[in-house]
């Protein structure tokens, strides 16, 4: 395997940064209500995608199809949690073969697929690798728990005087109540409290300083580092003074009508009576929540200054490819839903920056593209960007380098797919089915967006007239041929994904000229 | 997990026969055109399967649906030596798991991924189970090539005094034409000539001697055996006295018709320009080769005769699950094609005949079964046998057991699906795709063959009205209700296959329930 060109100027190091569960709605380069300067320097220097989407509106697979530039179908963790199976390569494999490791700092979800790895018993170095899905972690670190004992984190929150045997669950998303008792910030009723961690030390600073001091550290040896930060995710918790920078009145209503709770499509409305989205449906929680998701971002972007003035300063901006982005978006009350999971755009568009340091990106920077973009596209792109193998016999993306830097990337997608396995949730049990039948699948076309449902009837949504989604048009007869027209696209779809992944495409080139004759066979000759 | 409990008498052993490239419609039990008592006589024990189906009609992806029961989208093995995923598991390994070896004799194609397999290291054994797909090998021998030096085999025919330095390809498939000259079975012009070697000491009744002695060895310990002939695939070439038993006249004429060759479908136009396709489309090609095809099976029911004898002397036919089967039917000729891969019945319709000594089974004994059955229901109906967890979250087929012991299988399928992966063939670069979009699907209801091509129309046949398959009806305009429907069932299909494989559907169930919580997370509560 070829290694990059670790020498060419303005193609050096690769910033891949990720926030969980972000809606680009709320930054004001996507147009949002929030003021996110920092967010937009990345924007000013780089492409915005407008049309950028995940998988899967579930983090596991939605990472998992970041990390193998796959879709959920073809890497297979449908779910939060479920192993990588040990043939699925990840981008972090694909720098180690070619001598380059992926650092991490913060949170993948990646878990390996400890019961196959405890038979094959594989070298011990692979194994460090298949354990972290091919990262090699500065500090690996998931947020939503107590951090382990040894957790770096944690011995910082000690450190600084966070007292007692749960730091985390004490003060990061802990809050004092107005009757002075410990309010826990897993209740949501708690969100507007200030946390009792300073922000200087909540999970978003502490992130960022290791970032800084990680990026300080590499000196001039070419970097790749995930910066994976925590937030906005739950729990909705935000040290002062984010707590309280916004009010209800700040934070966009819930996009939602009364008619979508009338007979509404089976999964819809399970999901509809999941705990989190019986919770959203009250106007004081949306109320509680979105202020305090506010807070978290407009931290996440104050700390993004801090790192960006730190690149400036070293000189990193001119040669490091940035990307920005998320692992899904948030309903918090959209739609009658909390959370994230179901295909409304809220959840499945995300925000993706991409800022190319090389000097046939300059047209570029600034600018908005309307190109339909997919989380996997992010592997091919950091491959391009090193000048690495492109994998596309594995490699669903594709390389958003050409639309950088305004070559002609050919025929680009018109559509985007999506796919959710909701056999772990409530949701199942509420429609009776079993944990191998619960597949739905999205079709997003330029104007319709197509759902396919394992058991149920399809639904349709119309951007054009309806951008809002809050009209289901699966049962309209006149847009049949639509309905049929997208079937046919999810399974072509469906029938191409990347299957043959042991072989490179150059590997079928090779065999398909009279291979076996080559070999001594011949086959049906006279 | 558990073991089986091999004392259970009369559920002990396992022999799991496969022909390569064998018709049903040969065989005097399926009303074929030979004599085939012995054959018969295991179908006289068993159920026989008459719609019973490859899920390709390519060998290597075939078999490697019969060893992991799974269907090739979801093994990924989409073609000859294409390396299994190291994720993947086979029968071999749920036995070597329950502590009981696969053993093998004979032919599997199988190929590790050796390219994978280098950076992991695995503990040795593994790598012995990985090496080999899971079995335990008495002997593998995939024929078709001249034997290493150090196979069994090879020493076998140089001890028997067939001198010179290959003996395989000088006598087993070397004949000596009427000039006295050596004639190589590698040309089909050389196949009506009588092999070099004697009867006795041939693949095939070298392997069933393997057997015999293998299964004597075995004494009273359990045993699980895959005997794996190489025939009667190519080259075509028997031994004396079955290279001259039957003559043209015996043979079937090959099905196909003047107007299958006007304006064919592409694919199936590309697959007549094949250098075997163009060569059996000649009758005497036809004439040479189909006699020697039918002396080769004769040869194969023979020395089942003699397997048979032995088993019953020892009496392991009242212990032992016996399944016959082929991993692919042949062409010769059929529909102006050569070999197989294509959809026809001839390719993907194969022998099966299940034999269970359990007292349960009696009453099915010597029938058959109208039931549409797939190769992927061998691996779940030797686990249902040995009492071995059904492992339902990877396997696709179903235990062909409750149709044997006249159980309530619950609802049946009334299709059978088909993949082939053309990629690797002339017929691609005959229509000049690339060697990542050349997927075709079948799916076979009751009544229609239904073919999708990828970049191409579909293809319908009215098995009904056209058992033969002489008419394409993809284009015919009242049809199209039809063909949309079956588009229906391949999405459906496609979209439900098992690919969450690293977590058991009870592990889904047991996180299914508010798992989060469990572990001190609060999702959505107020």
């Amino acid at each position: 395997m070829q290694t990059a060109d670790i020498r060419q100027p303005g193609s050096r190091n690769v910033l891949f940064i990720m926030c969980d569960q972000l809606r680009p709605d709320y930054l004001s380069c996507y147009g949002g209500v929030l003021q996110t300067p920092n967010i937009d320097r990345i924007a000013a220097r780089g492409l915005r995608f407008d049309r950028a989407f995940v998988t899967s509106g579930v983090c596991g697979p939605s990472r998992t199809s970041f990390y193998t530039g796959r879709y959920p179908i073809s890497h297979r963790v449908t779910w939060n949690r479920v192993p990588l199976p040990l043939d699925e390569l990840t981008l972090g494999d694909y720098l180690a073969e070619a001598g380059r490791p992926l650092h991490l700092l913060g949170k993948t979800h990646f878990v390996p697929d400890a019961a196959r790895l405890r038979r094959l018993r594989p070298d011990p170095e692979q194994r460090r690798l298949l354990d972290e899905g091919g990262f090699t972690p500065v500090e690996r670190y998931d947020g939503h728990f107590e951090p382990a004992a040894d957790s770096p984190y944690r011995r910082y929150l000690i450190d600084q005087g966070y007292k007692g045997p749960t730091p985390w669950t004490d003060y990061v998303i802990g809050s004092t109540g107005a009757d002075g008792q410990f309010a826990s910030g897993w209740y949501m009723r708690n969100a507007p409290l200030a946390a009792r961690v300073a922000a200087a030390d909540s999970e978003t600073a502490y992130l960022t300083s290791r970032a800084i001091g990680f990026i300080e550290q590499q000196g001039d040896t070419p970097w790749a580092l995930h910066l994976s930060y925590i937030k906005p995710h739950w729990p909705y918790k935000a040290p002062a003074p984010y707590h309280t920078l916004y009010g209800a009145a700040d934070a966009p209503r819930p996009v939602r009508a009364d008619h979508e709770r009338v007979d509404p499509h089976p999964v819809f409305g399970a999901y509809q009576r999941l705990e989190e989205s019986e919770c959203f449906a009250q106007d004081h929680v949306v109320d509680a929540i979105r202020p305090v998701y506010m807070g978290l971002v407009k931290q996440i972007d104050d700390e993004l200054g801090r790192l960006l003035d730190r690149l400036e300063q070293l000189g990193r901006l001119d040669d490091t490819l940035i990307v920005f982005t998320s692992d899904h978006g948030d309903l918090a009350g959209d739609h009658w839903l909390g959370e994230k999971e179901y295909f409304f755009e809220p959840v499945m568009r995300i925000p993706l920056i991409v800022s190319d340091p090389s000097a046939a990106a300059r047209a570029s920077r600034g600018t908005a593209s309307e190109a339909m973009v997919e989380c996997i596209d992010v592997v091919p792109t950091v491959l391009d960007f090193l000048g690495l193998p492109s994998q596309e016999h594995r490699v669903e993306g594709r390389s958003l380098l050409p639309l950088l830097r305004g070559g002609q990337p050919g025929e680009w997608r018109s559509q985007v797919f999506g796919h959710l396995d909701y056999a772990y949730r409530e949701a199942r049990t509420f429609l009776g089915r079993g944990p191998q039948e619960c597949n739905g699948f999205m079709v997003r076309g330029e104007r319709y967006k197509y759902i396919w449902w394992e058991g149920y009837r399809s639904q349709l949504f119309d951007l054009q007239e309806d951008p809002q989604e809050l009209h289901d048009l699966g049962t309209d007869p006149g847009l049949e041929p639509v309905r049929r027209a997208m079937r046919e696209d999810l399974l072509r779809w469906l029938a191409s994904s990347r299957r043959r992944t042991t072989e490179s495409s150059q590997q079928v080139l090779e065999r398909t000229h009279a291979h076996e004759r080559m070999m001594g066979i011949l086959i049906g000759r006279w």
